[in-house]
Protein backbone atom coordinates (compact mmCIF):
# COMPACT_ATOMS: atom_id res chain seq x y z
CA UNK A 1 0.00 0.00 0.00
CA UNK A 2 1.18 3.64 -0.51
CA UNK A 3 0.33 6.84 1.33
CA UNK A 4 -1.29 9.82 -1.05
CA UNK A 5 -2.91 12.54 -0.69
CA UNK A 6 -6.38 13.49 -2.15
CA UNK A 7 -6.00 16.33 -4.81
CA UNK A 8 -8.97 15.96 -7.14
CA UNK A 9 -12.39 14.06 -8.11
CA UNK A 10 -13.36 12.61 -11.74
CA UNK A 11 -16.84 12.54 -12.86
CA UNK A 12 -18.67 10.33 -14.86
CA UNK A 13 -21.79 9.59 -16.50
CA UNK A 14 -21.68 7.07 -18.74
CA UNK A 15 -20.01 3.97 -17.00
CA UNK A 16 -20.52 0.65 -15.72
CA UNK A 17 -23.09 0.12 -13.32
CA UNK A 18 -20.64 -1.37 -11.07
CA UNK A 19 -19.37 1.54 -10.54
CA UNK A 20 -22.12 2.85 -9.33
CA UNK A 21 -22.59 5.06 -5.75
CA UNK A 22 -18.49 5.03 -5.86
CA UNK A 23 -16.73 8.22 -5.46
CA UNK A 24 -13.63 8.43 -7.49
CA UNK A 25 -10.66 10.48 -5.79
CA UNK A 26 -7.46 11.55 -8.17
CA UNK A 27 -4.34 10.86 -5.64
CA UNK A 28 -1.16 11.85 -5.50
CA UNK A 29 1.66 9.36 -3.97
CA UNK A 30 3.39 10.48 -1.50
CA UNK A 31 7.20 10.13 -0.16
CA UNK A 32 8.03 9.22 3.75
CA UNK A 33 8.63 13.20 3.76
CA UNK A 34 5.00 13.54 2.72
CA UNK A 35 6.27 14.99 -0.96
CA UNK A 36 4.22 14.07 -4.07
CA UNK A 37 6.33 11.75 -5.65
CA UNK A 38 5.21 9.54 -8.66
CA UNK A 39 2.15 9.83 -10.65
CA UNK A 40 -1.01 10.27 -9.88
CA UNK A 41 -4.15 7.50 -9.69
CA UNK A 42 -7.40 7.58 -9.80
CA UNK A 43 -9.21 5.73 -6.56
CA UNK A 44 -12.54 4.74 -5.53
CA UNK A 45 -13.38 5.83 -1.93
CA UNK A 46 -14.09 3.09 1.01
CA UNK A 47 -13.70 5.61 4.13
CA UNK A 48 -15.02 9.18 2.68
CA UNK A 49 -12.09 10.78 2.28
CA UNK A 50 -11.79 14.31 1.45
CA UNK A 51 -10.21 16.66 -0.54
CA UNK A 52 -6.96 17.54 0.69
CA UNK A 53 -7.07 14.64 3.36
CA UNK A 54 -3.43 11.99 3.51
CA UNK A 55 -4.18 8.37 3.01
CA UNK A 56 -3.28 4.82 2.39
CA UNK A 57 -4.31 3.04 -0.83
CA UNK A 58 -4.05 -0.64 -2.13
CA UNK A 59 -3.71 -1.89 -5.41
CA UNK A 60 -4.92 -4.71 -7.64
CA UNK A 61 -7.28 -7.30 -6.51
CA UNK A 62 -6.81 -6.33 -3.01
CA UNK A 63 -8.56 -3.09 -3.89
CA UNK A 64 -11.53 -5.02 -4.49
CA UNK A 65 -11.35 -6.51 -0.96
CA UNK A 66 -13.47 -3.56 0.95
CA UNK A 67 -17.76 -3.96 1.44
CA UNK A 68 -17.66 -1.38 -1.25
CA UNK A 69 -15.74 -2.30 -3.86
CA UNK A 70 -16.38 -5.86 -3.64
CA UNK A 71 -16.70 -6.86 -7.05
CA UNK A 72 -16.20 -3.54 -8.94
CA UNK A 73 -13.70 -2.55 -11.25
CA UNK A 74 -11.73 -0.89 -8.86
CA UNK A 75 -7.81 -1.34 -9.71
CA UNK A 76 -7.24 0.93 -6.13
CA UNK A 77 -9.22 1.83 -3.55
CA UNK A 78 -8.65 4.14 -0.49
CA UNK A 79 -9.41 2.30 2.62
CA UNK A 80 -7.75 4.49 5.43
CA UNK A 81 -7.19 8.16 6.02
CA UNK A 82 -3.49 8.22 8.13
CA UNK A 83 -3.27 9.74 11.55
CA UNK A 84 0.88 9.40 11.88
CA UNK A 85 3.54 7.85 10.16
CA UNK A 86 7.36 7.76 11.71
CA UNK A 87 10.16 6.78 10.39
CA UNK A 88 13.37 5.43 12.48
CA UNK A 89 11.38 7.11 15.46
CA UNK A 90 10.56 10.26 14.33
CA UNK A 91 7.19 11.28 13.12
CA UNK A 92 6.55 12.43 9.81
CA UNK A 93 3.52 13.60 9.87
CA UNK A 94 0.71 13.63 11.93
CA UNK A 95 -2.63 14.80 10.93
CA UNK A 96 -3.69 16.95 14.05
CA UNK A 97 -0.91 18.83 13.64
CA UNK A 98 -0.82 19.43 9.54
CA UNK A 99 -2.48 22.63 8.24
CA UNK B 1 -7.39 3.48 -12.39
CA UNK B 2 -5.88 6.13 -14.97
CA UNK B 3 -7.26 8.88 -17.53
CA UNK B 4 -6.53 8.04 -21.09
CA UNK B 5 -7.86 8.80 -24.52
CA UNK B 6 -9.07 6.27 -27.30
CA UNK B 7 -6.55 6.79 -30.13
CA UNK B 8 -6.86 4.09 -32.25
CA UNK B 9 -8.51 0.25 -32.32
CA UNK B 10 -7.17 -3.68 -32.99
CA UNK B 11 -8.42 -5.80 -34.95
CA UNK B 12 -7.60 -9.67 -34.79
CA UNK B 13 -9.77 -12.57 -36.40
CA UNK B 14 -7.89 -15.33 -34.80
CA UNK B 15 -8.28 -14.99 -31.41
CA UNK B 16 -9.73 -16.88 -28.07
CA UNK B 17 -13.29 -17.09 -28.37
CA UNK B 18 -13.81 -15.45 -25.24
CA UNK B 19 -12.94 -12.19 -26.33
CA UNK B 20 -16.16 -12.45 -29.15
CA UNK B 21 -17.78 -9.48 -29.69
CA UNK B 22 -14.98 -7.34 -27.29
CA UNK B 23 -13.92 -4.30 -29.20
CA UNK B 24 -10.44 -3.77 -28.53
CA UNK B 25 -9.27 -0.05 -28.36
CA UNK B 26 -6.18 1.90 -28.22
CA UNK B 27 -5.62 4.09 -25.43
CA UNK B 28 -3.16 6.85 -24.32
CA UNK B 29 -2.83 7.75 -20.76
CA UNK B 30 -2.88 11.15 -20.06
CA UNK B 31 -1.77 13.46 -17.09
CA UNK B 32 -3.68 15.43 -14.63
CA UNK B 33 -3.09 18.47 -17.41
CA UNK B 34 -4.86 16.25 -20.31
CA UNK B 35 -1.35 15.55 -22.00
CA UNK B 36 -0.21 12.22 -23.08
CA UNK B 37 1.92 10.44 -20.51
CA UNK B 38 3.75 6.89 -21.08
CA UNK B 39 3.19 4.05 -23.25
CA UNK B 40 -0.06 3.26 -24.76
CA UNK B 41 -2.08 0.22 -23.12
CA UNK B 42 -4.89 -2.01 -25.54
CA UNK B 43 -7.96 -2.32 -23.45
CA UNK B 44 -11.62 -3.92 -23.75
CA UNK B 45 -14.67 -1.89 -24.08
CA UNK B 46 -17.36 -1.91 -21.47
CA UNK B 47 -19.20 1.41 -22.21
CA UNK B 48 -19.31 1.76 -25.93
CA UNK B 49 -16.28 4.07 -25.84
CA UNK B 50 -15.65 6.12 -29.34
CA UNK B 51 -12.79 7.61 -31.16
CA UNK B 52 -11.21 10.39 -29.19
CA UNK B 53 -13.37 10.11 -25.91
CA UNK B 54 -11.71 10.66 -22.71
CA UNK B 55 -12.00 7.32 -20.46
CA UNK B 56 -11.17 5.74 -17.72
CA UNK B 57 -9.67 2.15 -17.34
CA UNK B 58 -8.86 -0.06 -14.63
CA UNK B 59 -5.92 -2.48 -14.80
CA UNK B 60 -5.26 -6.19 -13.74
CA UNK B 61 -7.87 -8.51 -12.77
CA UNK B 62 -9.92 -6.03 -11.63
CA UNK B 63 -10.63 -5.36 -15.62
CA UNK B 64 -12.34 -8.71 -15.54
CA UNK B 65 -15.08 -6.90 -13.16
CA UNK B 66 -17.37 -5.41 -15.48
CA UNK B 67 -20.75 -7.84 -17.35
CA UNK B 68 -18.76 -6.88 -20.46
CA UNK B 69 -15.33 -8.28 -19.57
CA UNK B 70 -16.31 -11.17 -16.34
CA UNK B 71 -13.80 -14.48 -17.07
CA UNK B 72 -12.54 -12.84 -20.07
CA UNK B 73 -8.52 -12.67 -20.63
CA UNK B 74 -8.58 -8.67 -19.99
CA UNK B 75 -6.23 -7.02 -18.15
CA UNK B 76 -7.16 -4.04 -19.16
CA UNK B 77 -10.92 -2.64 -19.35
CA UNK B 78 -12.39 0.96 -20.19
CA UNK B 79 -15.45 1.24 -17.44
CA UNK B 80 -16.19 4.87 -17.39
CA UNK B 81 -16.45 7.38 -20.20
CA UNK B 82 -15.27 10.94 -18.45
CA UNK B 83 -17.43 14.22 -17.82
CA UNK B 84 -15.10 16.29 -15.74
CA UNK B 85 -11.93 16.12 -13.50
CA UNK B 86 -10.32 18.18 -11.56
CA UNK B 87 -7.77 19.17 -9.25
CA UNK B 88 -6.82 21.94 -6.58
CA UNK B 89 -10.58 23.37 -7.71
CA UNK B 90 -9.55 23.81 -11.04
CA UNK B 91 -11.75 22.22 -14.06
CA UNK B 92 -8.85 20.61 -15.79
CA UNK B 93 -10.71 18.86 -18.25
CA UNK B 94 -15.09 19.51 -19.53
CA UNK B 95 -16.16 17.16 -21.79
CA UNK B 96 -19.15 19.43 -22.83
CA UNK B 97 -16.53 22.25 -23.31
CA UNK B 98 -13.29 20.26 -24.99
CA UNK B 99 -13.32 19.80 -28.77
CA UNK C 1 -3.00 -5.51 -23.38
CA UNK C 2 0.11 -5.16 -25.63
CA UNK C 3 1.14 -5.46 -29.00
CA UNK C 4 4.07 -7.84 -29.48
CA UNK C 5 5.94 -10.06 -31.89
CA UNK C 6 6.56 -13.46 -31.54
CA UNK C 7 9.98 -13.69 -32.02
CA UNK C 8 11.35 -17.10 -30.58
CA UNK C 9 10.51 -20.06 -28.05
CA UNK C 10 12.02 -21.90 -24.84
CA UNK C 11 11.94 -25.60 -24.54
CA UNK C 12 11.58 -26.98 -20.70
CA UNK C 13 11.42 -30.49 -20.31
CA UNK C 14 11.62 -30.64 -15.92
CA UNK C 15 8.75 -28.22 -15.45
CA UNK C 16 5.36 -28.01 -13.57
CA UNK C 17 2.58 -30.73 -15.21
CA UNK C 18 0.51 -27.98 -15.05
CA UNK C 19 2.01 -26.60 -18.40
CA UNK C 20 1.82 -29.35 -20.02
CA UNK C 21 1.33 -29.17 -23.79
CA UNK C 22 1.33 -25.50 -23.69
CA UNK C 23 3.84 -23.71 -25.80
CA UNK C 24 5.96 -20.94 -24.31
CA UNK C 25 7.00 -18.49 -26.82
CA UNK C 26 9.02 -15.38 -26.65
CA UNK C 27 7.80 -11.77 -27.19
CA UNK C 28 8.97 -8.59 -28.04
CA UNK C 29 6.78 -6.25 -27.08
CA UNK C 30 5.99 -3.65 -29.64
CA UNK C 31 4.66 0.36 -29.99
CA UNK C 32 2.39 1.93 -31.82
CA UNK C 33 4.10 2.01 -34.86
CA UNK C 34 5.37 -1.72 -35.49
CA UNK C 35 8.77 -1.25 -33.45
CA UNK C 36 10.52 -3.23 -30.90
CA UNK C 37 9.53 -1.48 -27.22
CA UNK C 38 10.20 -2.44 -23.56
CA UNK C 39 12.17 -5.90 -22.84
CA UNK C 40 10.93 -9.36 -23.81
CA UNK C 41 8.07 -11.86 -22.28
CA UNK C 42 7.50 -15.04 -22.24
CA UNK C 43 3.92 -16.03 -23.56
CA UNK C 44 1.82 -19.24 -23.54
CA UNK C 45 0.01 -19.27 -26.73
CA UNK C 46 -3.60 -20.14 -27.05
CA UNK C 47 -4.08 -19.30 -30.14
CA UNK C 48 -1.66 -20.83 -32.28
CA UNK C 49 1.04 -17.90 -33.01
CA UNK C 50 3.73 -18.67 -35.64
CA UNK C 51 7.10 -17.02 -35.39
CA UNK C 52 6.71 -13.53 -36.25
CA UNK C 53 3.50 -13.10 -36.20
CA UNK C 54 2.34 -10.29 -34.98
CA UNK C 55 -0.25 -10.53 -31.16
CA UNK C 56 -1.96 -9.58 -28.45
CA UNK C 57 -0.74 -11.12 -24.76
CA UNK C 58 -2.85 -10.30 -21.65
CA UNK C 59 -0.89 -10.29 -18.52
CA UNK C 60 -1.61 -11.04 -14.97
CA UNK C 61 -4.26 -13.33 -14.01
CA UNK C 62 -5.65 -12.10 -16.81
CA UNK C 63 -3.78 -14.58 -19.11
CA UNK C 64 -5.17 -17.77 -16.78
CA UNK C 65 -8.81 -16.79 -18.59
CA UNK C 66 -8.45 -18.93 -21.99
CA UNK C 67 -9.38 -22.53 -21.93
CA UNK C 68 -5.76 -23.41 -22.89
CA UNK C 69 -4.21 -21.99 -19.61
CA UNK C 70 -6.99 -22.09 -17.10
CA UNK C 71 -5.53 -22.91 -13.96
CA UNK C 72 -2.17 -22.77 -15.27
CA UNK C 73 0.99 -20.85 -13.96
CA UNK C 74 0.20 -18.82 -16.91
CA UNK C 75 1.07 -14.58 -16.29
CA UNK C 76 1.28 -13.88 -19.97
CA UNK C 77 -0.77 -15.53 -23.00
CA UNK C 78 -1.41 -14.72 -26.31
CA UNK C 79 -5.06 -14.36 -27.09
CA UNK C 80 -4.90 -12.52 -30.83
CA UNK C 81 -3.33 -12.84 -33.96
CA UNK C 82 -3.51 -9.12 -34.89
CA UNK C 83 -4.59 -8.64 -38.26
CA UNK C 84 -4.95 -4.69 -38.33
CA UNK C 85 -4.27 -1.87 -36.07
CA UNK C 86 -5.22 1.80 -36.95
CA UNK C 87 -3.88 4.98 -34.87
CA UNK C 88 -5.69 8.31 -35.88
CA UNK C 89 -7.85 7.16 -38.41
CA UNK C 90 -4.06 5.66 -39.98
CA UNK C 91 -3.52 2.40 -40.93
CA UNK C 92 0.15 1.21 -39.02
CA UNK C 93 -0.04 -2.19 -39.60
CA UNK C 94 -1.86 -4.42 -41.85
CA UNK C 95 -1.21 -8.24 -41.56
CA UNK C 96 -2.10 -8.91 -45.33
CA UNK C 97 0.46 -6.07 -46.58
CA UNK C 98 3.58 -7.01 -44.17
CA UNK C 99 6.42 -9.40 -44.97
CA UNK D 1 9.31 -11.76 -3.12
CA UNK D 2 11.53 -9.07 -2.43
CA UNK D 3 13.90 -7.91 0.88
CA UNK D 4 13.20 -4.98 3.04
CA UNK D 5 13.98 -3.61 5.98
CA UNK D 6 11.15 -2.73 8.70
CA UNK D 7 11.77 1.51 8.96
CA UNK D 8 8.58 2.68 10.28
CA UNK D 9 4.71 2.64 10.98
CA UNK D 10 1.53 4.08 9.74
CA UNK D 11 -1.53 4.24 12.20
CA UNK D 12 -4.62 4.99 10.89
CA UNK D 13 -8.07 5.47 13.15
CA UNK D 14 -10.58 5.82 10.31
CA UNK D 15 -10.17 2.68 8.31
CA UNK D 16 -12.24 -0.06 6.33
CA UNK D 17 -13.29 -2.68 9.06
CA UNK D 18 -11.63 -5.38 7.10
CA UNK D 19 -8.07 -3.90 7.90
CA UNK D 20 -8.68 -4.02 12.00
CA UNK D 21 -5.68 -5.64 14.08
CA UNK D 22 -3.36 -5.48 11.32
CA UNK D 23 -0.73 -3.90 11.63
CA UNK D 24 0.84 -1.47 9.19
CA UNK D 25 5.05 -1.19 8.86
CA UNK D 26 6.61 0.71 6.33
CA UNK D 27 8.92 -1.08 4.23
CA UNK D 28 12.16 -0.10 2.74
CA UNK D 29 12.84 -3.02 0.13
CA UNK D 30 17.01 -3.22 -0.26
CA UNK D 31 19.14 -5.00 -2.54
CA UNK D 32 20.84 -8.29 -2.34
CA UNK D 33 23.76 -6.27 -0.33
CA UNK D 34 21.47 -5.13 2.06
CA UNK D 35 21.29 -1.52 0.60
CA UNK D 36 18.41 0.20 0.53
CA UNK D 37 16.85 0.30 -3.15
CA UNK D 38 13.81 1.54 -4.61
CA UNK D 39 11.03 3.27 -3.00
CA UNK D 40 9.59 2.12 0.37
CA UNK D 41 5.94 0.09 0.52
CA UNK D 42 3.30 0.06 3.33
CA UNK D 43 2.39 -3.44 4.22
CA UNK D 44 0.52 -5.45 6.81
CA UNK D 45 2.42 -7.87 9.41
CA UNK D 46 1.73 -11.28 9.54
CA UNK D 47 4.50 -12.53 11.47
CA UNK D 48 5.28 -10.13 14.29
CA UNK D 49 7.96 -8.17 12.99
CA UNK D 50 9.92 -5.76 14.75
CA UNK D 51 10.93 -2.25 13.90
CA UNK D 52 14.62 -2.30 12.23
CA UNK D 53 14.06 -6.22 11.03
CA UNK D 54 15.10 -7.73 7.79
CA UNK D 55 11.84 -9.29 6.35
CA UNK D 56 9.97 -10.82 3.11
CA UNK D 57 7.37 -9.63 2.04
CA UNK D 58 4.68 -10.93 -0.60
CA UNK D 59 2.82 -8.08 -3.50
CA UNK D 60 0.04 -8.40 -4.91
CA UNK D 61 -3.05 -11.01 -4.56
CA UNK D 62 -0.68 -13.26 -2.69
CA UNK D 63 -0.52 -10.82 0.13
CA UNK D 64 -3.95 -11.76 0.92
CA UNK D 65 -2.29 -15.66 1.34
CA UNK D 66 -2.12 -15.64 5.14
CA UNK D 67 -4.75 -16.14 8.33
CA UNK D 68 -3.52 -12.94 8.57
CA UNK D 69 -4.76 -11.18 5.56
CA UNK D 70 -7.74 -13.11 3.95
CA UNK D 71 -9.66 -11.28 2.80
CA UNK D 72 -8.50 -8.19 3.69
CA UNK D 73 -7.36 -5.09 1.48
CA UNK D 74 -3.63 -5.91 1.36
CA UNK D 75 -1.56 -5.64 -1.49
CA UNK D 76 1.91 -5.99 0.66
CA UNK D 77 2.28 -8.81 3.47
CA UNK D 78 5.29 -9.69 5.49
CA UNK D 79 5.22 -13.14 5.76
CA UNK D 80 8.82 -13.95 6.88
CA UNK D 81 11.28 -13.09 9.39
CA UNK D 82 15.02 -13.28 7.17
CA UNK D 83 17.31 -15.12 9.26
CA UNK D 84 19.69 -15.30 6.07
CA UNK D 85 20.72 -14.68 2.65
CA UNK D 86 23.60 -16.05 0.61
CA UNK D 87 24.29 -15.34 -3.03
CA UNK D 88 26.92 -17.12 -4.98
CA UNK D 89 28.24 -19.24 -1.56
CA UNK D 90 28.35 -16.33 0.15
CA UNK D 91 26.47 -14.95 3.53
CA UNK D 92 25.33 -11.51 2.57
CA UNK D 93 23.10 -11.03 5.47
CA UNK D 94 22.99 -13.33 9.00
CA UNK D 95 20.70 -11.93 11.50
CA UNK D 96 22.93 -13.52 14.30
CA UNK D 97 25.54 -11.41 13.22
CA UNK D 98 23.77 -8.08 12.46
CA UNK D 99 24.05 -5.03 14.69
CA UNK E 1 7.26 -15.13 -17.52
CA UNK E 2 10.64 -14.19 -16.94
CA UNK E 3 14.28 -16.37 -17.87
CA UNK E 4 16.70 -16.29 -14.89
CA UNK E 5 19.26 -17.43 -13.22
CA UNK E 6 18.72 -18.91 -9.56
CA UNK E 7 21.79 -17.60 -7.49
CA UNK E 8 20.92 -17.80 -3.80
CA UNK E 9 18.79 -19.21 -1.35
CA UNK E 10 17.06 -17.06 1.74
CA UNK E 11 16.31 -19.34 5.28
CA UNK E 12 13.38 -17.64 7.72
CA UNK E 13 12.59 -19.43 10.30
CA UNK E 14 10.01 -17.24 12.05
CA UNK E 15 7.49 -17.17 9.00
CA UNK E 16 3.71 -17.67 7.91
CA UNK E 17 2.75 -21.65 8.32
CA UNK E 18 1.66 -21.13 4.70
CA UNK E 19 5.33 -21.32 3.59
CA UNK E 20 6.55 -24.38 5.61
CA UNK E 21 8.23 -26.87 2.84
CA UNK E 22 8.84 -24.44 0.36
CA UNK E 23 12.41 -23.10 -0.63
CA UNK E 24 13.28 -19.67 -1.35
CA UNK E 25 15.94 -19.09 -4.35
CA UNK E 26 17.21 -15.58 -5.06
CA UNK E 27 17.05 -15.01 -9.19
CA UNK E 28 18.10 -12.85 -11.14
CA UNK E 29 16.26 -12.34 -14.33
CA UNK E 30 18.15 -12.43 -17.88
CA UNK E 31 17.67 -11.00 -20.94
CA UNK E 32 17.81 -12.74 -24.32
CA UNK E 33 21.36 -13.18 -24.63
CA UNK E 34 21.45 -14.60 -21.15
CA UNK E 35 23.04 -11.64 -19.22
CA UNK E 36 21.47 -10.27 -15.77
CA UNK E 37 18.88 -7.80 -16.46
CA UNK E 38 16.75 -6.03 -14.09
CA UNK E 39 16.64 -6.31 -9.82
CA UNK E 40 16.57 -9.77 -8.17
CA UNK E 41 13.60 -11.39 -7.07
CA UNK E 42 12.77 -14.15 -4.37
CA UNK E 43 10.94 -16.94 -5.82
CA UNK E 44 9.72 -20.07 -4.30
CA UNK E 45 10.81 -23.65 -5.76
CA UNK E 46 8.43 -25.86 -7.36
CA UNK E 47 10.68 -27.87 -9.81
CA UNK E 48 13.64 -28.71 -7.55
CA UNK E 49 15.99 -25.97 -9.34
CA UNK E 50 19.63 -26.36 -8.13
CA UNK E 51 22.08 -23.40 -7.73
CA UNK E 52 23.66 -21.62 -11.15
CA UNK E 53 19.93 -23.36 -13.01
CA UNK E 54 18.38 -21.53 -15.56
CA UNK E 55 14.55 -21.64 -15.22
CA UNK E 56 11.43 -20.19 -15.80
CA UNK E 57 9.29 -17.76 -12.90
CA UNK E 58 5.98 -16.90 -13.13
CA UNK E 59 4.80 -13.66 -11.39
CA UNK E 60 1.82 -12.15 -9.50
CA UNK E 61 -1.29 -14.59 -8.97
CA UNK E 62 -0.01 -16.85 -11.21
CA UNK E 63 2.76 -17.75 -8.71
CA UNK E 64 0.44 -19.57 -7.15
CA UNK E 65 -1.07 -21.94 -10.03
CA UNK E 66 1.10 -25.13 -9.08
CA UNK E 67 0.45 -27.85 -6.66
CA UNK E 68 3.91 -26.39 -4.21
CA UNK E 69 2.09 -23.05 -4.03
CA UNK E 70 -1.31 -23.37 -3.96
CA UNK E 71 -2.94 -20.95 -1.56
CA UNK E 72 0.57 -19.71 -0.23
CA UNK E 73 1.81 -16.47 -0.56
CA UNK E 74 3.99 -16.48 -3.22
CA UNK E 75 4.07 -13.62 -6.04
CA UNK E 76 7.21 -15.17 -7.49
CA UNK E 77 7.60 -19.32 -8.29
CA UNK E 78 9.98 -21.15 -10.09
CA UNK E 79 7.65 -23.71 -12.84
CA UNK E 80 10.54 -24.81 -15.19
CA UNK E 81 13.75 -25.30 -15.67
CA UNK E 82 15.29 -24.61 -19.51
CA UNK E 83 16.51 -26.82 -21.41
CA UNK E 84 17.11 -24.19 -24.71
CA UNK E 85 15.95 -21.15 -26.22
CA UNK E 86 15.58 -19.45 -29.15
CA UNK E 87 15.38 -16.05 -31.13
CA UNK E 88 15.27 -15.68 -34.98
CA UNK E 89 16.27 -19.23 -35.37
CA UNK E 90 19.82 -18.52 -34.07
CA UNK E 91 19.86 -21.05 -29.97
CA UNK E 92 20.71 -18.49 -27.37
CA UNK E 93 21.11 -21.13 -24.37
CA UNK E 94 21.66 -24.97 -24.25
CA UNK E 95 21.75 -26.48 -21.24
CA UNK E 96 23.58 -29.51 -22.06
CA UNK E 97 26.15 -26.96 -23.77
CA UNK E 98 26.46 -24.53 -21.21
CA UNK E 99 28.98 -24.46 -18.59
Amino acid sequence: MLLAKVIGTVVASAKSARTDGLKMLILQPLDLEGSPKGSYVVAFDAVGAGDGEVVLYAAGSSARQTPATDGRPADATIFAIVDTWEVGGFVKYDKSAAG
